[in-house]
């Protein structure tokens, strides 16, 4: 690689001729890390004598692990070694008994489109660096729409179902009033938005960012399952309105975090079209029920709202994050509200239609072609197949939720709707316990002393929380299909195993 | 895989004995899928003879691909052939003469670690669910904090440089008044910052994002070199105070997008002291040249700002994307800012250190894991072998620039700093012209048009844009150790021989 002394070209001491990468061992280097990552997480994935997590305390682990970045740097085996050790300590996602969050699983083809972007790694602002990736993200986002059951519309894949809630309700304020954009809201009434009690953490975290504050998110209260009242909502609107202040968005849920809820869409439609609302449908997690003939019912009406967020990456398994915020408004209302027309990026003199220049729609500059990943795996399993999948793991949530109720010891907080199965599990010592503050408390240090077992052991993963006043319990999620009922069976007798003696 | 009759397990019409997905021909498909991608993508990376692009007008490429989304899914085989188009007609960034944006070149190491985050399909918000990767993204963000010159701090990966100056504009919003979390900014006097005129157009996307108002963007003239002058910032500044704003923020850039400048931190510093105003720094491109020793002076007073943002996914090549906020405040300012402490996310009664749950200081909740594909890089090489990565860009930017000097027709706009070549292309039949509005008139429409030939015939491509009163011209970027001088005076011959005759 080294040029002769003669012919070198020397700037500041630096030879300037021919590159400096040594290609080839670049290369060997990236096949023998492939072929471990085949051996060790993509063949080790469906294994289920492998441990979830291989559990280690954050001190411990710093020592496990050589974090240090120094002077000089390590050979190619050294670095393999290290990769290694990153997987082995790394808690297999992808893992059948892996419960914990609202994504899990493996799927190939999404896989497989996601090496491709990280080997091409291209950014999606403009047709001439991206030319396949924005087509494809139209494609995506055009078959989206029309599960949602809008004739036309628009969209973009964002980094996470949170950004896609501020992007709805920063657009809900555009179009409230336009002149934000360039006034802020400086000297503007109080805005107000509402939302369900039992809405993902997200809008709050919006209203502050958005500079909306949280005081003016008004969380509208629930059912017994987890659903808001729309005449709650009515009634909080007009409250809002007599004290001065200016609503612009409603954001219902479908699919709630903890309880897998949803909202009742087509009565809040019509609270919204009263009173001349945007309504938001924060779909992130339940919107992959559209897929399902059986059960799109779920979210019956969502044709009514102006915005909604739906993330593949979670039930459809088109791995992290695969985020997609769908408008229904055609007047390229994203472009108006977010564009900042930069000259370097987005020049209106290039020789093709730069209407496919479609990066100023997004608050981000370099953007990640998430659309893909869900392209590739819709591609390989069709819609049919996408529903199948759906359609599986609501099965097997059902198949569990008739299994809590025979077995002793385990209760059910209530029927689930969806893939969320919220449950106790009450040890033999609780169980003949008069239901009263003592026993609560005693109860809510169950899951977290069972939880704490089940990670040092490996064998599965599921997340417990206190949740409106009820103490810890176990929150079960279903979506792989590499999950059966055999898992369904192992996961309560995991349980009762880790849990009996308490 | 489907189980006999007699044993099955039905719900709602679905089998449910057993996982459904085919593990092994999953597995062949990755299999061929990585095989396709290392000869395809990765081995053909550093061939200079292989075309940058393969250009196809919109309409066009939408016939050559198949994207239409369809009820059944496709053969592995057809899959393949899917891949090989979107390869086949992806811009080669990785393509040694691809200089057309801010990022470019293959890193074998950052590959290796995204292939294996892909595959591990990790999100960062807990230390349960995320031990590693948060161990990681700990050790690199104090790593490049000491580069900063900090003795301690904080940080974040997010994604992208745009995001990081929100998140710095919202944490500056945050200390100058911590009440808008909560109330918002609705009654309050208007808030007002301030930034170069040369700054990257999220400063307005962030203020327009945020509420603030892209009125209250107050841009700062800047010299002849494109950097801010701090005498017309602090005149700004009393200018807005006399008219009742509050100011709140200064952002200066260090390596702007399109000249590349350097703002002179420390006098900008000075002004922020005395007037009490956060300073944040968006060194998302220049912040790599901290790694040389020789370089690092453009930055010089960098550890006086109170935030910074810096991408190692631009002069690093750390792939797409990879960005830091790195905050000096070590009163846990980011978790206060952003904090909503979703209690089904950060329990506080888990079996271990809560404080390594850093998911909460983010705006976003799932969230990938960044830092790791540069602290694999970091390890590889070193921090020496990244200074020289740093050195050379540096040094053939030097390079390119006196070549353009010595040649006709060629045309700098001015010396650059750092590894931005700014630079006109006189065509022969412009070259007598008295330099008038006609000249420059005809001069603007040379770089687009040449633009199209280089795409067409797919041999490099580099990026245009007029700016601030000058015409049309191009930027060259040099990042990549894999570009050598040879591949300099390429590109001089190359755009000589395509817009010779115009």
């Amino acid at each position: 690689m080294v040029p002769s002394k003669r012919s070198a070209v020397l700037v500041d001491g630096v030879v300037l001729n021919g590159p400096t990468t040594d290609a080839k061992a670049g290369e060997k280097f990236v096949e023998e890390a492939c072929r471990l990552i085949m051996e060790q997480v993509v063949s080790k994935a469906t294994d289920i004598s492998e441990k979830v997590c291989e559990w280690r305390p954050p001190e411990q682990l710093k020592q496990l692990l050589d974090l240090e970045l120094r002077d000089t740097g390590e050979p190619h085996h050294r670095l393999l070694e290290l990769c290694q050790d990153v997987i082995r300590y790394s808690v297999k996602t992808n893992h059948p008994r892996f419960f914990n969050q609202l994504y899990a699983g493996l799927d190939y083809y999404s896989l497989v489109a996601r090496f491709m972007t990280e080997a091409l790694n291209p950014s999606v602002y403009t047709y001439e660096v991206s030319p396949v990736f924005l087509l494809v993200e139209e494609a995506v986002l055009k078959k989206m729409i029309e599960f949602i059951g809008w004739k036309e519309g628009d969209g973009i894949f964002n980094p996470g179902g949170s950004v896609s809630n501020m992007y709805a309700m920063n657009l809900a304020r555009y179009k409230y009033c336009p002149d934000i954009k360039e006034k802020g809201l400086s000297g503007l009434p109080r805005l107000i938005l509402f939302t369900s009690a039992e809405c993902h953490y997200s809008m709050k975290k919006a209203a502050s960012f958005l500079g909306i504050g949280t005081e003016n998110v008004c969380f509208v209260e629930t059912d017994g399952r987890g659903k808001m009242m729309p005449e709650e909502l009515e009634r909080q609107i007009w409250q809002a309105r007599k004290e001065g202040a200016a609503p612009f968005l409603v954001c219902a849920t479908s699919g709630t975090t903890v309880l897998g809820a949803f909202d009742p869409l087509d009565e809040i439609a019509e609270v919204c079209e009263r009173h001349g609302l945007w309504l938001h449908v924060d779909a992130s997690w339940g919107g992959s029920a559209l897929m399902s003939r059986k059960h799109r019912r779920l979210l019956h009406g969502i044709h009514r709202a102006d915005s909604v967020a739906w993330n593949p990456h979670k039930m459809l398994m088109a791995g992290i994050q695969c985020c997609a915020l769908l408008v229904k408004d055609k007047s390229d209302l994203l472009k108006k509200c977010y564009s900042a027309k930069a000259s370097y990026l987005f020049q209106q003199d290039k020789f093709y239609d730069v209407s496919y220049d479609t990066g100023d729609k997004s608050i981000q500059c370099s953007r990640r072609p998430d659309a893909f990943k869900f392209w590739m795996t819709w591609k390989a399993l069709g819609t049919v197949g996408l529903e199948e999948r759906v359609n599986r793991a609501l099965a097997l949530s059902r198949y569990l939720v008739e299994e809590i109720k025979k077995r002793e010891g385990f209760r059910l907080l209530m029927e689930p709707e969806y893939a969320n199965i919220c449950f106790w599990y009450i040890p033999p010592s609780l169980r003949e316990m008069e239901e009263g503050p003592e026993f609560w408390e005693k109860l809510n240090l169950v899951a977290p002393a069972i939880k704490e077992r089940m990670m040092k052991k490996g064998s599965l993963m599921l997340g417990y929380q206190p949740h409106r006043g009820k103490v810890n319990f176990f929150r079960q999620v279903v979506i792989s299909p590499q999950v059966s009922r055999e898992d369904m069976d192992f996961l309560l007798d995991e349980i009762d195993l880790l849990g009996r003696d308490m």
